[in-house]
């Protein structure tokens, strides 16, 4: 399956490639990373974001970092290798797969015993390379997971974008729509908005529209009416984190929408890799919820919309009970509810 | 209750002034209104919005395009009336209250009898004043009906703007809150932002904020995590229609925030004065609902941030089924689930 889109991050005879998310919809700008410091600012700004996606873009950025220093000793070289690599993780601290591609780079650098730098930059390379194969192996295999849960006619709603722009290619959510879009079916996608940051609006209208897909864009709180009139017959989003248990935490409004579609009788599905589940937490109710700045909600952009000083809540995410999920659509397969223990089994 | 804001429509020794809401919650205008031209641009770009504070409006401005004629032979004048209320009656066709006041102006002028044209137009006046009076009394008794329903502590969440702004003095789903606080009661209000046209973020959170209520502004997709963190105990809305079974269509999103509401068993009120009782329509699936322009979602201001060309849907209303509310708060008191035909009982 070979979508119309140019991919988040590409890395080409030795150079690396960001497509700028922020200039989107209006604009795709490719844009080559030539320092390690241009790595650092485009993940700060989320020209390149989603959880796949910066684990992969950190890989390769430390690459970007320690090209330069192939002339140093070897010892000195793997210092600098994991100075590099504590740097780009500063750029978005709170960003796991980020730190946990890095940590892999350093340890396998770290592991590869008595090598010229020449030979170790290549072995990293190749390592990076690994981790983006990997994260494309993954995404694939939740679109065949997913794919057969889309009929023919249904309307399907999506919160955020767990699409191919936030992975290597294709998506979480978005995949098993990019897939039975390819199998011929037809199908309405609704995209919500997405506020504050818009992700629905820029990204999964963005992405979808231009793949050639059917796309509705709406405001967040116009799920509920179009699940009234009768056009949404399933649900799938992404996820950030999933406990034991099953409960989901997911970006701000996922909550609301499993709600509604609870109310209407429609199933709501989780797509996520293995590495987003976190069997170490019980419960949702453990997960703790980034609470984000005011400014995000009381502007848009320049422009002051709320009035000034005005008390705000602004948490980037929300937790879905259990409960209100039918499934998740893995790269292990489909798990269905009631969940058990299901997880664990299959995860652990 | 005296509030600490200025009011929406004023007339003052015979002139007409409009606090623009199109400047909130940035500035404070309060301008006059010198000609019915005038008067016709305010309403339709929304410096005047809200269905009551539209009939207000449309009485007076009604007075402004006549004066001038008063000259007239009583004849002429009488039809000068007719042809100036059915002008500014085209600013905004679908705003029932403004046709609702103009006609009642202009049958008023018919049924006056062999009057000069002086007379005439203070007779007019003292209507258009009528006018403005009972829409004041109607939200000082939704007021004192909703009022006790706030308790000590309690979260109140609220959506869209059915606040003073957007009547004469108060509001309908604010004049209790408003009455509550007058009262010394300590509580909390959440003001969902009301996409697409913020009247959340702009308006409501502007005037509880101004007028010293403990207000804290949500996107609208923040409601649920709101009320899963267990911070709502009540649910006050606006409607702009309530049909004879209790089906309440109001501005989009309220449907949502009550099928929440009923998930975390946190009760909806809903409250209206008479003028907004049709019950000439049976139930909520025969309202019609007005599809507005795409621009409102794909843009923010001049700002565009949906791709182009992307389809979009823009209902400007859902409806609330009557099983999903509590109660109604009226000028003519409370009126609680189940409805059966409480409500033709009260309102025929």
């Amino acid at each position: 399956m070979k979508l119309n889109l140019p991919v988040s991050v590409d890395w080409k005879d030795g150079k690396l490639f960001f497509l700028d998310q922020t200039a989107l919809p209006l604009e795709e700008i490719i844009e080559e990373q030539e320092t390690v410091k241009q790595v650092w600012d485009s993940i700060k700004v989320l020209k390149v974001r989603g959880a796949p996606a910066l684990g992969v873009a950190g890989a390769y950025g430390l690459l970007v970092g320690v090209k330069p220093h192939v002339g140093l000793e070897p010892a000195e070289f793997l210092l600098k290798i994991q100075e590099i690599a504590a740097y780009l993780d500063s750029s978005r601290p709170t960003a796991v797969n980020l730190g946990w591609a890095l940590r892999r780079m350093v340890a396998y650098s770290g592991a590869l015993g008595e090598k010229t730098t020449a030979q170790i930059f290549r072995l990293l390379e190749a390592e990076a390379i690994k981790i983006h194969q990997e994260d494309i192996a993954c995404s694939h295999a939740i679109a065949a997971t997913g794919e057969p849960l889309i009929k023919e006619g249904m309307g399907v709603l999506t919160h955020c974008n767990a699409g191919h722009l936030a992975v290597s290619q294709l998506g979480t959510a978005l995949a098993p729509m990019y897939a039975a879009h390819a199998k011929g079916k037809k199908f309405k996608v609704y995209a919500d908005e997405t506020r504050p940051l818009l992700q629905g609006a820029r990204l999964t209208a963005w992405e979808l529209k231009k793949a050639g897909l059917d796309v509705t864009l709406i405001c967040d709180n116009m799920a509920a009416s179009m699940m009234a009139q009768g056009l949404i017959q399933l649900v799938i989003v992404g996820a950030d984190r999933i406990v034991a248990n099953g409960d989901a935490a997911n970006k701000i409004g996922t909550l609301g929408v499993a709600i509604l579609a609870k109310y209407f009788g429609i199933p709501v599905y989780v797509a996520a890799p293995f590495s987003t589940i976190d069997l170490n937490t019980k419960e949702g109710k453990d997960i703790e919820i980034e609470e984000r700045g005011a400014k995000e909600v009381t502007h848009f952009g320049a422009r002051q919309t709320g009035p000034t000083g005005v008390q705000v809540r602004n948490p980037a995410f929300d937790v879905t009970n259990h409960e209100l999920i039918a499934g998740f659509i893995t790269d292990r397969g489909l798990i269905k509810a009631p969940f058990g223990d299901k997880l664990t089994q299959t995860f652990s």
